[in-house]
Order: C-alpha cells, then structure tokens, then sequence
C-alpha cells in the first residue's frame, strides 16, 4: 500500500499569488498544490492538502493524522514563531514532519527567526519560493523509504 | 552550454562516517559526493566539489568562482557559525548561493542556531542527511533555470 | 459612493462595560459601537463592526475585506501582543490600518508595551477609553480622503 | 446550594494517555476526568469538564462562566505560554482560578518555564500528573469554603 | 471662562516642512499651528504654543504652567527617548498631558521605540502626521470636558 | 512499617502569624504544624517538622534524610531563589521532595519567581497559604504510595 | 581661611513642597536650603546654592567652582540617569563631590536606578528626605577636614 | 526612655583595619564601633553592635530584635548582594533600617552594584569609609525623632 | 567661491589642556582651533569654530547652518552618547558630517561605545588627539572636492 | 620550618562516594584526604583538611588562616556560584588559593558556569575527579617554592 | 633612517573595485596602494604592503613586523569582527597600529558595530572610503614623529 | 607500548618570553617544551609538540590523530573564545583532551571567559603560568592509566 502524506498550510497562506507578490511570487496556493499533486503522482503516494486561519483546526488535522498518514509536510507560516500548542500537536502525533517556509526566514524581521516547530521536525527547509514545498515532499518520501535521514 | 556549480564542504567534514556516527551517518563524503556527481550527471550540469578545514582556503576558492561557476552549494559546518569573512566572500561573488546542513541545527546547541551565511544565501536547508545536499542542489538547479524562487 | 470602513474588537471586547471597569469603564461595547455608528453617519461613511475571541475569526474577517471595505479600524486587544497571524494578515489584505488601545498600553505589564500590529499600521491611538475608536475612526476618515498622513 | 467548579483542559489533552506516554503518563483524560468528578461528588460539589485544542473556545467557555461557577480549574497547557488572551479572559470573569500542570514546567524547556496564567491565577501546582488536578480542585474547593488562602 | 490649553513643540520641530519632506510632510510648523488654532477656536478652547529645542525651557514652560493651562499637549521629540527630566516636569505639574508624534514611532529605530512621557501621559497618538496634533488636541478638550477617559 | 516524612520550613517562617499577616495570613507557624501532624495522623504516616534560618542546618537535616524518611516536604522560603547548596542536598539525598511557597511566587518580585529546588522536586504547589503544605504534603504521600506521578 | 561648599539642585527641584508631596514631602527648597545654610554656619564653611533646570547651567556652575569652592555637594535629579556631560564635568572639577537624593531611587522605576554621577563622587546618600542633604554636607565637610574617607 | 539602636556588621568587617587597608582605610572595627558608641552617647541613645560571619546569626539577631529596638543600621558586606533571607528578616522585622556601607559600591564590580536590603531600607549611604556609619546612625536617630523622611 | 565649514565642540571641550591632562593631553582647544585655522587657511577653506556646553545652543548652531556651511566637523562629547536631538538635527541639516573624539572612545566605559551622530555621519575619527580633527577637517575638505567617499 | 596548606571542601562533599556516584565517582571525601595526606608528606608540607556545609564556618577557617597557612586549596562546591562572603573572605585572607572541581563545571547547568572564587584564586582546576585535588596541591605547593606563576 | 610602516589588508580586500561598487567604491586595491606609495613617498617613508584571506597568513606577518617595521596599518575587513587571535598578535607585537575601514561600520549590521581590534589600536577611522587608508597612514606618522597622541 | 601525547599550542604562543612578560611570563615556549618533554621521559609516555597560529592547521594536525596519540594536551590561546571548528574536530577525533592556559582567563577580558573547548574536554586547569601544562600533562596521563577520572 501507498504511503499517505498530509500537507498543511498555516494562516494567510490562501492569499498566495494574490497579495505581496513581491514578498511572495505569483503562483497561487492551487497551483503549488497542483504541483504537489503531480510530485506526488509521479512517486507513487497519496496527498491530502488541507489550508487554515485556525491554530485550533491545524491542530485538529495533526491529532487526526495518526494512523492516517504517514507524514506531514507543514508550512506553518505565522504560527511557525508564536504557537506553542501546534509544535505539542506534531510531536505528540509521532508523525515525521518536515516544515517548509516560501521566503528564507532568517532575512526578515528578528521575530521571524525564531521557529517553535524546528525543535520537533525532521528539518527545515527555508527560502525556495514554492519550491521548499516540493523539496520538502521529496525529503519526506526519501525519508520515509529510507527510514533515517543518515 | 551547461551550467557549473561548485560544491563546497566546510571543515572536518572530510571525517564523516568515520566518526560520530550517532550524529551524522555512517556515509562517507566521498559517498555523498558521488551522490551529488550522480544527480549532476542526471541533471546535465557540471560539479566541481572541494573539502577544506581552511577558513581562508574556502575563501579563494569562492572568490576565484567567479565567471567560473553559476552556482555555489555550501555546507559550511563550523564556520557557519563564526565565519563572517566568509559570508563576506559569498557576498562579494554576486553568485547564487544555498547552505545545507547534515544534521537539523535548531536541535542543537544555541551556539549552532544562527548562521551568518543564510543572510546572503537564497535559502537553508537543514537536518536530512546527505539528502539536505542533494535537496539544495536540486534547489540551486531549479533556481538558475527558473531565474528565481518566486 | 462612501467610503467603508471595518472596525473589528478582539478578545475580551465583548465583556466591555461589565467587567473590570475601574480598568476599562463603564461603557459597553454596544454603546462604543453607537458612537462609532453616529460618528460614521454624521461623517457620511458606512461602517461594519465585528467582536471576536477569536484569532482565526478575526482574520478571516480581514481576508474578506478586501474590494469591500476601504479602511480598518481594528483594537487588537490581548492579540495586539502575540499574534503575528494577525498582523500578516493585515499587512496583506493592502488597506490602511488604524490601530487603537483602550487603556495607555504603555502604563501596563511589560508584555502589553509591544504591538505586532503596529508594524503594519498607519498609526496607533492609545489610552483614551472610547475616544481611542473615535478618534482612530476619525483619523481614518481623514486619511482617506487626504491619502496620506503628510 | 452545593458550589459549581469549572474544569479547563487545554490544547492536546485530549491525547492523554495514548501519546508521549513517558513524558505524560498512561493515564486517558477520560480516567482523570473521573477521579476529578469522584472527588466532586464526595466533596458535594458539581463540575463541568471541558477540553478544547481552540484559544477562542477557550475564552468563550470562560467568559459564559460568571453566574454559573464558582470557581475555574485550568490545565492551559500550550496556552500557558502564548495566550494573554485567556489570561484576560480569566482574568475579566472575576472568578477563582487555579492553574494546573501534569508536568514540573520548571524541569523543561526555557519557554514553558513561564506562564501568563499564573500572574491572574491563586495560585499553581505543577508536576504531580493526574494528582495535580485532584489536588488543584481540592484546593479549590478549600478556598470558597474558606473564602480565601490565608 | 473657556480652558487654555498648553501646545509644546520638542526640537528640530521648527524645521518641519523644509527638510527631510519624505518622513515627516511638507507642512510647516505653522500651518500646523494655525490648524490647533482653528480647531481651539472652533471649540471654544484658548491655545498658546511654544516650540523649543532646549529641554531646560521646555521644563520652565511646563513649571509655568501650573494655574494657567487646564491640559498640556506635548511632541517631545527627541527628548521623548532621552529626557527624564521632562518626564518629572510633566508629572510634577499635575496637568493632564498628551503625547503625540508626527511619524510612526513603532517603524523607526529601536531607540525611539521607548517613551518616558508615556509613563506619565493620558495617552499617545503617534503616526497621523500633522492629524496627531489635531486629534491628540480633540481627545484633550473630551478629556477636560468629561473629566475622565472612561 | 508506615512511612516517614520530613518537614523542612526555611528561614523567618517561624515568624509566621505575627508580622507581615497581609502577605502571609495569621495563621502561625505551630498552627500549619498541627494541620501537617493531623493530616499524617489521619494518614497513618510518621512526621517530624524543623523550622532553621540556616542554610547549613538545613543542608544537615537532608543529609541526615537518608535512610530514616522516605520524603521531604520543603518550603525553601528565602533559599529557593540563592541556594544551589540547598539543591544539592536534596539532589544528594535521593528521596523524594515536594517543594510548597505560601504565597504566588509567580506574583511577587522578579528575583522570587526562579527557584533552584524546582529542578531536583517531583513538583511545585504555590499560592494556597497553609493549605500549600496540606496539599503538597499529601502528594508526598500519593507519590510514595503510587511509586510514580503518572 | 574658611572652605567654601557649593551646592546644587538639578530639574525641577525648584517646585519641592509644593507639588507630589506624598513622594517628596512637604519641605520647600527654601527650608532646605535654609537648613543647610544653618548647618554651614554652624561648621564655620561657606556655602552657595543653585538650581537650575538646565544641564548646561549645571555643567556651567561646576566648571566655575574649580579654583573657588573646595567640595560640590549635587542632587542632579533627573540628570542622575541620563546626563554623560554632567558626570564629565564633576569628574573634570577635580574637586570632591557627594551626590544626594531626597527619595531611596532603589526603591523607584528601574530607569532611576542607575546613576552617572556616582561613578565620579566620592559617595552617594539616598532616601532620607531633606536630611539626605544634611548627611551628605557633613560627609564632605568631614572628607575636607580629613582629607580622605578611610 | 531613650531609643534603642542595633548595627549590625555583615561577614568579614570584623578584619577592619588589617587588611586591604587601600580598600577599606587602617581604622579596625573597634575603633569604628568606639565612633558609633560615642555618637549615641551624645545623641542619648542606647546602642548594642554585633559582627557576625553567619548569614543565619544574622537572621535570628533581627528576628529577635522586634520589641527591643527601635531602629536597625546594618552594613551587610557580602550579604548585600546575594542573601533574601537577610532581606526577609529585615522586613518582616517592622523595624525602621538604614544601610549603609564602607566603600562607593557603585564604583566596585557589577556584581556590587546591587543591593537585596535597599528595596526594605528606608536610605543607603555609600562610600564614606567610617563616617557611612555615622551618618546612617545619625540618619536613624532624626528619623526616629521626626517619624518620617520627609 | 570657497567653501565654509562649521567645527563644533561639545560640552566640557572648553576644559582642554588644563584638566585631566593624563586623558586628554596638555593641548588647549585654542590651541587646536588654531591648528584646524591654520589647515584651513592652507587649504583655502573658510571656518567657523564654536564650543558650548549647551545641547540647545549646538542644536541652533547646526540649524544655521544650512545655505551657509558646506561641511560640519563635530566632536560632540558627552552628548555623543546621549543626545538623540543632536543627532536628529545633523541629520536634519542635510550638511555633510564628520565625527571626531580626542580618546579612544572603545577602550573606555561601556556608555561611551555608543555614538548616536555616527548613524547621521560620513564618518567617524576617533584616538587621534589633536589630530582627530585634523584628520576629520582634511576628510571634509576632500569629501566636499570628491563629492563622495568612493 | 615546612610549610602548611588548608584544604578545605565546601557543603555536600561529606556525601562523595556515597551518592550521584554516576556524577562524582565512587572515592570517598576520606579517601581523598588520605592521597591529598600522602601527597603532602612525600613533598614535605603539612596539611590541615576541614569539611563543612556552612558557608560561616568555611569564612571563619578562612580568617584563622592568616599567620597559620601558606596557602588554601578549596573546593567551594555550591558556594563557587552564590557566595560573595566566601571570596571576600579568600581575598582578605591575603593567602594564595587554588580552586578545584570534581566534574567539569563548564559542561553543567549555566548557573554552574560562572565562580565568584575563580577572581581571587591563583587558579582554576576543573573537571579530573580527585586527581583535581591532587593536582591543585601540586600547584600550591610548585607555586609556594617558585613564588609566581610566571 | 626613514620610519618603515607595514599596511595589512584583511580578507576579500583584493576584490574592491571589481563587486559590490556600491558598497565600496570603484577604486581597486591596487589604486589604493599606489596612493599609500604615494604618501608614503612624499613624506619620506617606507611602506610595504600585504592582502590576505587568512588570519594565520596576517599574524605571521605582524608576528615578523617587531624590529622591522615602526608602525602597523590594518583593515581587518570581517576578522575584526570575530579574530582574538588577531588581537593578540597586534598587541603582542608592541607596535602602534591603527584601524581603518572604508564603510562606516556603525552604519552596518549590528555584528559589525564591534572591533576585536580597536581595543589594542591607537585609533580607528571609519566611512571615508580609501581616504580612510590615507587618514590613517597619516595619523601614524603624526604619531611616530610626535611620540603621542597627546 | 607507551603511551603518546600530542601537545598543541595555538597562535601567538611562540612569542612567549619575548613579549608581554608581565603577563605571560619570561619563560619562553621552548623552554615550556623543554619541561614537558622532561616530564614524559620520567613517565614514560612519548610526546609531540606543535605550535601554530593557524586554525586549519591545528585541526589537520588534530584529525591527523586518531590512531597516533592517546591523547591530546591543548592551549588553544585565541581560538578558546572564537573556534567553533576546533571544538569539533577535537570532539571528532575521540581522544580525551585537556586544555590548558597560562593565565587565569577568568579573571580577563568578558569575551576572554568562554570557552569553546572546555565543552568537549575532559577538564581544565587555568592560571598556574608554565605549570598548567605540566599539571595538565600529568593529568592526562593519570586518566591513560586509570581509565576514568572518577
């Protein structure tokens, strides 16, 4: 049986392509997500990809993830500095995580550089437009074929 | 003509597999090179790769990257850390620039959770293994055919 | 056609008038709301007004502002302080902010005497009790139809 | 009258007992939430329990308590360190609050070694597991009886 | 008898609208100051308005102001970051103050992100440009009229 | 055999009662006593109770711990923010330690709200004036009972 | 020939007595100065007295002193905290000098506890009301008689 | 009856005057407590003086000194800057203390530049060598007299 | 026509030669404003030389100097580490700026590694003695010819 | 005449070998006094060994070591890092000390990090078991003969 | 015999003129020696040159400088940042040196507002571009010649 | 088989004796060598000795190791502070290591009282001048022959 992968995007994220095209390019969230799609396709594994405003509904989703999928793939965008409660919801679902951000993080303001999901994923992937999505997906397959990231 | 990219591994990286293991791997850097020649050779662009314990070796070797490659993948291990010389270097060569990390640094010590690379580097890319230098060779690939990460 | 303009109450808002009111006053929301409504009529302009407990809410308000409100007045209240979601998510909705604070803000904890909001905001009013969203409502007002703060 | 007394479980308790069993123990919330209950009843008081992995549910249950409760028994979890919002929110429904933790928080890490609910609570027990809860109601119930700590 | 109110300008103040026109507009100081005028006279209000670059005679006005002036509205400037003493004057005076500033403060350099009038002050209105003072002057005369800002 | 335990009260708690009541309430010292010796009464468990302002006495009576009680019941007063010496007796000891504060020391001055015995204690109870002890002193008891906090 | 004292009182000193009274008393600067002119008097010394709102009269006076007055006994109020150039101009005196202050400044906000004067006198006497200045005359007409503080 | 006066000397001053005499001057600390004795005698006060090593003896000498004394000088040395118990005793002690010590603190490590006791002292004196002492002494006798600092 | 460039002093300045000679050198400031004359004069350049105490009166002085002066040479002293007015006025002027000091001000206090000028400055010369102005005017002058310091 | 050395261990040291043996090692305090014994008399000095949990008693052997030692070799253990009274005591003691650690404190808890002892101390031994002990004496002992450490 | 001065150029200094010409100018390295010849020349004397990248290649050649050369004059570009050993080769050496900059460092990232090297450099001349060079040879011939800064 | 020691001085170390003698000391780093060679002969463990000022050549000389040397005896000098590489290479090479300094570094510069290698040493001894090497030598070679240092 295919492997199950839960892709999930944090506050604002549904706005991509629409606003701050200068910050955050032009391709929209359907269009990254149709490009998650086909990588997944291509590797043989199944994709659910889920967009929210709400802490409390991403917290939701990775509670419900166990036994479901067999990683997440998170760009947990403002949360990523300030919640507390969504780095205790992946490292409680024992799923690897990989988290993904679309601008490098570590040039933008001081607040920004700081990440609470780091502590609990696999690794961080910063900087690559929408590209850290796909990269991150394929780190996420290699890591779960091979085990180990070693 | 096809694109060069220079790969360049920081200091006592050139012991990997061979000690440490319980941190980083058992994969040798000779492996990982082949690795990375491998998808260079997939991905039809050239690779030169060098390892250096210098500070100042680095350096040159960057500087003299000019006109030579389009590309630099840089895991600057230790240097990462308190190099400003060659942050400056990377700077100063006007080439696009990714930093990967074997091992996920915001699990680490806090000395090892600021880089003054990523200031200059298109992204970061931190805690998979070998595979965060085939991911960020990837990157570096899309990036020059695409001309950007947006 | 008028100018419309959102003003959105965060957590706790809706106990105004009830609840600690040597801190806040005696006034109710509902009452604040009136005066605000009156000071859109006399001024000629439409005004929508929304209280939410809730971050994502709030948001999804902002998110849905754009095209149909010109300005927001917004008190961001307890998340004023900790959410960086919010504050996003006005920077990328485009439309000018006005940022009010019932109580000098500046005369309390520490942690109250920094605003993510006020980053994205045209300016911030604080310590005046009701008058704060009157006279932010106002500024607004001016704001529009002078274009700019100069 | 017997007193009414509100308990408060906040973000991923809802795991308790099926997940990082080694930090947390085996016991299910559903096993904590009835020895609470058996000590309700022994001590002829009534409670409502109420988890939620949602800050602004959260604040809703709060402030819908003044009139109903007597006193507010809280497990903020990952809110304990992010949230002024509930901090306000107790803090406005002017009801007795104590705050509970399963784990000793000044045993983990740097940032859940500060709470924002303790500055409005009576008073807090951290590190017994389930008994931090029995223990907390206990008290509880000894200061309405008494009418104050001293 | 109609209430006099005291306006005081800090230092450089004097030079607004013929330097640096991109941060703080092309109004002069005394088209400003004939705005507060205006809107004095159109409420019934007496002003006088004194614009110093000496801290020692901005302190001597305020001394002086004790028995003639009902409220003080104050830019202070530079001295807003620096001036303890300005800070005690104000206090000492008894008189209600407000604080307003042309520019943003919470855009500029972490160094004028800090008030010592704030401490001491009603409120703060900081951003609207020349609107500052014509509204920082409105919430004075409220404030007179009603005696509080609750 | 039943269990024994020791109570260790730090320095200036035997003026309790008499002086300070508004911070510490009137009950005195011998009475806190007596409710500890009823509850371990009622408890079936032995309890021998030391009041010292002396850091080395106190340090004394854990060493001598060992062997002949089964837990100690601390309120390190004044000693909970300074003594590493302290911590490093009842890390030495290897029994079971519960530490209790009166008052919140989460509400009072910064220098009281780190303590050097919370990092070697199964957990904290502080805020509940006398009842701290009650309730701290029957953890003890469950913990030792139960084998875990789980 | 007898030694001649200078003193002087910084910002705002000049409105003791008559305003904040619950902070600094109800004695005048008159009645103070009265004092210790009864106190020169009565040691066979000399005495001027000057206050001023201004750093640079301060600074002025003191660069005056050298050559005519044997010891500089200053209250530099608000200057305490903030002025570089009145510690620059004591030091550059060469002449003994005691700081004084009417209130203890280490029980008040944390910007009045450190002071730039102290650096460069031979001690500081803080929190006795008028007698501060008493305490402190005496200090220096004892240092003078001395010629040292051992 | 006359007043009754304690001074308390903190650990190592009983080494005064024989040791690094270019820090603390050639006067022992019995020509020193001879000084106070003196000063009492003329004031009509009676006086007891006691130097101790122990931070405990200290303790149990203020705690016994409720009833007997009417005021407390203390020099604490090295107890100024670590030790809240000798605060604690201070304070709950209700009795007036002035602190004072030999040399300008503020001019010593940074480690020196804080003081527990000057937050329950009524003033400090710093660094008149002997004559601190005397002053502090004749700073308790004025206050006892006049009831007040002010 | 030649140019005009204005030299500024800052307080204290006056004081050169005669006092602290072992800091600043046995040099008075008519000694070095006849130094920096007579560069001047060699390179045909005319100046203006003022020193004051006064943070006002430099705050004029550099309003003044716009349309009149091409150049400001600035020592600002004290005011170099405190003085956010002065900093605000250099800028203001739109004058180019050169900052000098007589003492190495990174080997000195902590307080006087700060300079506000140097933000609003060219550059900054500072160790040189004497000759920091010298070398400061001849940076002007070449500044003003080059009209760059490229 | 031979000379004497004074070894003294500081608070919980009596525990060695008993307790935290995974820490401390399995030697006993007596069985390294009995080396520190042998040591001594194959380099011909005398030596005295004390052991205490007082910081008092530790101040008080070190004021008798004056005229009676040539040099003192202390462990402070917990008081390395709370005790001021304890180096002031080494320090007025005008003897020379070595300082010596069991475990490496440098690779422990932060607040181990940092000794008010290493400031008076010849020099710091950290981190080799009972050998820093033996190595510490030699130290003495090299520097007692040689007079310097140069 | 002429005065022999060594210049030492820090790492990435051989690329001006060629990248980042906004930063730095257009100027080559090799136009900015021909100009320090220059000078060198016109005041009689020598001067030899060296750029490197390594820190060890720079100390080597102070380390060789004693004896040789008179002065040293050094842009440690990044290694002033971050080299001690750098440090304490230049004060080993015993030879007066000067540091220069071509940007204002104050101007820049906070990581370059601090100098390893300015602790032990007579001065420090930052912002004038290659004048900066040329200042600073200038100063330390002054200062050779003179003997002083004074 | 012997043992073999690599002993390592890092930059600057071969000026000793020739500079700064006040505070390295006049015995020169052959004269060191010298002894320590002395002292393996009489324990009968071989050694070499490097010095270099050269961070890569260090850590070549390090990695080179494994295999050749039981041991390694390190003054890292500058590189304490500022080499992250250095600490890992020796934490690569799985030798036990011991670092050593001349002077007390504690009682330095701030930045002179990290060290980067202490982390990954098994102790070290810092003070004793020329001894700290031979206490060190010794102190590796009791943990050959025992295995351990408890």
């Amino acid at each position: 049986m295919s492997e199950r992968i839960l892709v999930l995007h944090g506050p604002n994220l549904n706005l991509l392509g629409t606003r701050e095209v200068a910050v955050y390019g032009t391709r929209t969230l359907e269009e990254i997500n149709e490009a998650i799609r086909g990588l997944a396709k291509s590797e043989g594994v199944e994709v659910d990809i889920t967009q929210s405003n709400s802490e409390a509904n991403l917290i939701d989703r990775i509670q419900g993830a166990r036994g479901v999928y067999q990683a997440i793939l998170i760009n947990p965008a403002a949360y990523t500095h300030t919640s507390v409660a969504l780095r205790d919801a992946l490292s409680a679902s024992g799923i690897p995580v990989v988290e993904v951000h679309l601008s490098n993080i570590y040039q933008r303001e001081p607040f920004r550089q700081h990440s609470y999901v780091a502590g609990v994923a696999i690794g961080q992937i910063t900087g690559f437009g929408p590209d850290s999505y796909l990269l991150g997906f394929q780190a996420l397959i290699n890591y779960l074929r091979r085990g180990s990231t070693k």
